[in-house]
């Protein structure tokens, strides 16, 4: 984008803009001293002026931006912490609660049921009624506007506020509805990016255009940053989910700002009494003098295979819900009208099913999240700790997972095997939530479960070889978690994230092959990733997911779906012509041709040049033609009706905000702006 | 690339490609049969068979490319095992010599000299005689081709064979020439890539072309990760290295071919016997409780400025000297005609001055650069160690390092005050050599200086505080490598890089800051970094480099630099001026104009339909013309004049292998392929 400053025509459209903005920012001013409502003038002048000479200050160390950037990181960590504090301590009141109840197992079990029934209704009717665009991920949101399409629905203030507290009581509602914070987070940092963006624009006034989309891109990689204090693996990670091409100038920025908010995430919770110095955020103990030995390489592809299989599964399972609830009756009614009691039914069922005195004993569904990852990371065998109990060194981690008189297996099967639906059924429902941290909880189970597989099979002398019986489960569960969220969400960098979240870089080449095969066999066959489902079922219009989708219809000739012919004047117009151009169209570039009957395209005028053209013949009454007066830039670059939409697409995004011509042998026959691109994409989407 | 493969031209282009091809195949196979000269031709048709019979059976699991990455990956870490090997082995002898001769020093000073002053003159003659085209770190080279211009010379086999002999030498000669490994092997890497992408080829004959382009991608990232067995730093390293945009869909493919050889090259050691299993290359015992005090965060982001600062002065240094070399008329001569001797001449000068009885036992000059790295990264403090002797836990790292009767401090300087220019000298020596780690080196041994000038700060007593006598120098050591080469090479991913190839992830975040803030200072003003000061000293094409030189240049207008005025032809041509036109051009695409008056474009045709309207007319005798035999196809994108070459090299990446348009108002001016694009990138070199 940065390439085609130097173009004329942009440039021009620069100046215009800096001139009409002078203009708007004169007329503001005088208003602001004739406008008797506005108060305290002085002072407020006053604070402007130190700002400027703030900015000049801080300007002469590096640009006005690179503050931008650690702003964002260090205020998105913030969020990010304010956010954990707040839900750790609904949760624990939760528990509290729960506890004082001990002895009456109906009121426990209303406890249990109804606190999440409650705050999920409240989440749900919380974003119905203040913002609807709050509700979901938000991933698939912002990869469409980190692709060039402008969406501002989706970064106004009350999306931020809505989603903020909507996101914080879905998390509260703990593991029984087990939602996660990774998507939902991103968005809210895209939008803290864009208001950063915005407040560097007042500040720098020969700000470029182009700043907004670099900060969004930047708060998109921030925000798993931040989630997670993971600064390395969260750049990557969203680079991998939002955009098929990345430039590398976005590069420094992003780890800057991911390195000052995971260091802001840090250092908070040190200062906040959680441990002495900044550190991983799940930290393991695993034995670092031989961590795996070579031939437990093929146990861990086989694993990746396992885990792709499984992803395979719950994204059809989840496809075939998204389609389900578009097309059944009762439930799409209840999904547009009645969200708050669907959510507060849906969450009372989820939490019904994991009482603990219940079915929830087979689950561990007391563990809260984070402590359900602790567990099954750690890294001493189940097997043998339930066999002998005396030498129990932390018995928490087991505590939950084991039954009296049966074996351990039994709760991480019961665990997978209901989590599958019940985390699909929580995918419907219409709040703020994240849906990477089940997935990668689940991936943990699954490695967990192969794990203590291979070591009880081990520990039964099944093998005759001494190595085996030193066996780590946590490195499967690790690997697990990796390859199985990397295969729902078709990225690699989970497995990174997992290595960053546990600070164990022993097992980074196994993790990477269970997660490179687990993706092979996600990604087989063209089926869509978990985030271009929901692009798809939202109709997104974003082309990589339509591509997935349906990959023949990208290749539609552009001829095929442009709109009606745009306005267009001939080289000898006059001031008639002109206004009811401008008039007509609200386009900063109008096309002109040689003459209406030809439509052979000279280039472009720009709308401002037209407006002053107005101008001066409504003053001096000259009947002067177009070309006597405007400049008539050349088109920069010409498609041709045969060129598909992909092209059209990628040729847009290279050329950055200007319009492109289609004309088939030197006649013009439309243009392409981002508007048009976004309905083109959208007619493209309806027709899945 | 892919996007344009569904246009209608390039699929006609593709279709005449596989008519030429089979004609082709068609007529060799007749040859084969007919040529006398071919022996055995029954059992070659039956292992051709069988191979194809393989084939089939291996693309019904998934495409013949990724058994193509995964033996690229296998191959390149068995190459990378061999020579470390092979290096390892001469290392060894010269020991074994220089102690043998123990008592006489004067034989020993010319066993420590001669020895790698004959390696580096034999490296260097070998190289001038067979390939000039192997010396040097060959990623400038590298990062050229990636970015789309044909350089054949640079992927020849005699170049991979005096590559590869050539760096063993240059290895061989040891920590006196202080060279590395990383950039020649990259360069190794990719020619091997192109060689297995021709097989591919041969195998699959309905192979994509961009397939060479793409295998090339993922050989300069497998070449980094089997040289150190890390395989994410080491995609991420050459991403950042080589190219400016990064398409997400190698993503997979490189991590893939990375983890492979990866994984080949750490049980190639396993098996070799140095350890019972794949584990970091350079492992170390950071203490894992603490590994810093949240305070020490201000220690690394002032280690990483100083970096910055000391790269600053460094690549200052390397620029000026190869402006000397350039403008010296005797260093000129000698280095153009005397190679080896220039060589020797330098080898012998820098052996002469680490000799251990003389300067040498002040710089550590009898470690290798791996015991010197792992020295630098030990955790203990030197500075206790050598005050309570007693308690040594393992002397080695200390030993070498330290002198009796003075501080450690003074080795660690004078080491980093005399490598500085020895680095400097080395890079001109013309052998084929890598400048990645001795930079990581020199950084280490900054880092650790700091880390104990720190630590003998507090030992004495100046803090009263307790928890700074822990401190950690190995911390400082690996954070001063990842600022010090990422500020030269202008990269973050080293930061990754240190982490992966000592296992240590607690020391992420202050390696992070440290290498970002070396990085801001090393960039500002616009400097270039070391591969771009090396690019624009060799006139290379490579335009992200020229950007950095000169920011004027990649802005010229199209217009301006195109070169004459393409063959061409009109609408009504004739067989005669067809015949013409086929004689004096060679591109594929040729342009189609209105008349030879007007110069309108209508669009072009393709060379082999040409061919075949010729071969009708021969052969019918028919008087046609060109357009109401031949398909004229419409240009996809046409350029004006005024677009910069920047963008036009943007377009030209991102439509592949097409040719672009230049007109201005509908009259064609010129056309751009990749070769013109050549042409222009040098001409623009030459005028820096």
């Amino acid at each position: 984008m940065k390439s085609l400053d130097e173009a004329p025509g942009s440039e021009s459209v620069r100046e215009n803009n800096n001139w009409e903005r002078e203009n708007q920012s004169e007329t503001s001013h005088n208003k602001i001293l004739s406008d008797p409502w506005k108060p305290c003038r002085r002072s407020r002048a006053t604070v402007k002026e130190c700002l400027v000479k703030l900015s000049c200050c801080l300007g002469a160390v590096c640009g006005m931006e690179w503050y931008g950037y650690a702003v964002l990181g260090i205020l998105t960590a913030i969020l990010s912490f304010l956010m954990d504090m707040s839900v750790t301590k609904l949760l624990r009141a939760h528990q509290w609660l729960y506890m004082k109840l001990e002895g009456n197992s109906l009121l426990q079990f209303f406890c249990w049921t109804l606190y999440p029934a409650c705050l999920c209704a409240v989440a749900s009717s919380f974003s119905h009624n203040i913002c609807p665009f709050s509700t979901g991920s938000g991933i698939p949101e912002v990869r469409t506007m980190l692709a060039g399409i402008e969406m501002p629905h989706y970064l106004s203030l009350t999306n931020m506020f809505t989603k903020f507290l909507g996101l914080i009581c879905t998390l509260a509602a703990g593991s029984t509805v087990f939602l996660g914070k990774v998507g939902p987070f991103v968005h809210l940092c895209t939008m803290v990016g864009a208001y950063l963006s915005n407040l560097c624009n007042l500040i720098q006034a020969d700000k470029k255009e182009e700043a907004v989309g670099e900060m969004l891109v930047i708060a998109a990689a921030v925000g798993v940053a931040s989630c997670f204090g993971a600064p390395v693996s969260g750049v990557l990670f969203s680079v991998e989910v939002m955009s098929s091409h990345f430039a590398l100038r976005h590069y420094c920025p992003c780890f800057f700002s991911a390195a000052c908010g995971a260091l802001t995430f840090r250092l908070l919770s040190v200062w906040s009494g959680d441990g002495e110095t900044p550190q991983a955020l799940f930290k393991t103990n695993f034995p670092t003098a031989v961590p795996f030995y070579p031939l437990e390489i093929l146990l861990f592809a086989f694993l990746g295979l396992l885990c792709g299989a499984v992803s395979c599964c719950y994204l059809g399972c989840h496809r075939w819900m998204l389609q389900f609830s578009k097309t059944n009756p009762i439930f799409n009614k209840m999904l547009t009208t009645e969200k708050g009691l669907y959510s507060g039914m849906v969450a009372f069922l989820l939490a019904a099913l994991t009482f603990p005195h219940c079915a929830g004993q087979y689950m561990a569904s007391k563990h809260t999240m984070k402590q359900l990852l602790t567990s099954l990371l750690d890294s001493r065998q189940w097997s043998s700790q339930s066999h002998n109990a005396s030498v129990q060194l932390g018995p928490e981690p087991l505590l939950e997972w084991s039954l009296p008189g049966s074996p351990v297996y039994l709760p991480l099967a019961v665990f997978l095997l209901m989590k599958m639906w019940m985390l699909v059924l929580a995918c419907t429902l219409p709040l703020p939530a994240g849906y990477f941290m089940p997935v990668f909880v689940y991936g943990a189970a699954l490695g967990r479960l192969l794990g203590e597989g291979v070591a009880y099979v081990s520990s039964t002398g099944l093998t005759s070889d001494q190595q085996w019986a030193s066996i780590n489960p946590g490195g499967y569960a690790l690997a697990g978690a990796a390859a199985f969220s990397g295969a729902v969400t078709h990225t690699v960098s989970p497995a990174l994230l997992a290595i960053e979240l546990t600070g164990q870089f022993s097992h980074a080449v196994p993790i990477l092959i269970a997660t490179l095969l687990a993706n092979a066999l996600a990604r087989s066959g063209h089926r869509p990733s978990f985030y271009d489902a929901l692009s798809i079922s939202k109709m997104l219009p974003h082309l990589p997911s339509l591509r997935k989708a349906s990959p023949r219809l990208p290749s539609t000739p552009v001829g095929q779906v442009l709109g009606a012919m745009p306005v267009q004047l001939q080289k000898a117009a006059g001031p008639v012509e002109v206004q009811r151009a401008v008039n007509a169209s609200t386009d900063t570039q109008i096309p002109v041709v040689d003459s209406y009957e030809s439509q052979i395209i000279l280039g472009f005028v720009l709308r401002a040049e037209l407006l002053m053209f107005l101008h001066h013949c409504n003053t001096e009454t000259l009947e002067k033609h177009l070309d006597e007066v405007c400049c008539i830039y050349p088109t920069s670059v010409l498609l041709s009706p045969h060129n598909t939409v992909q092209e059209a697409h990628s040729i847009l995004s290279l050329v950055g905000a200007q319009t492109l011509f289609v004309a088939d042998r030197g006649r013009l026959l439309g243009l392409i702006t981002w508007p048009e691109m976004k309905r083109i994409l959208e007619d493209l989407a309806k027709e899945i």
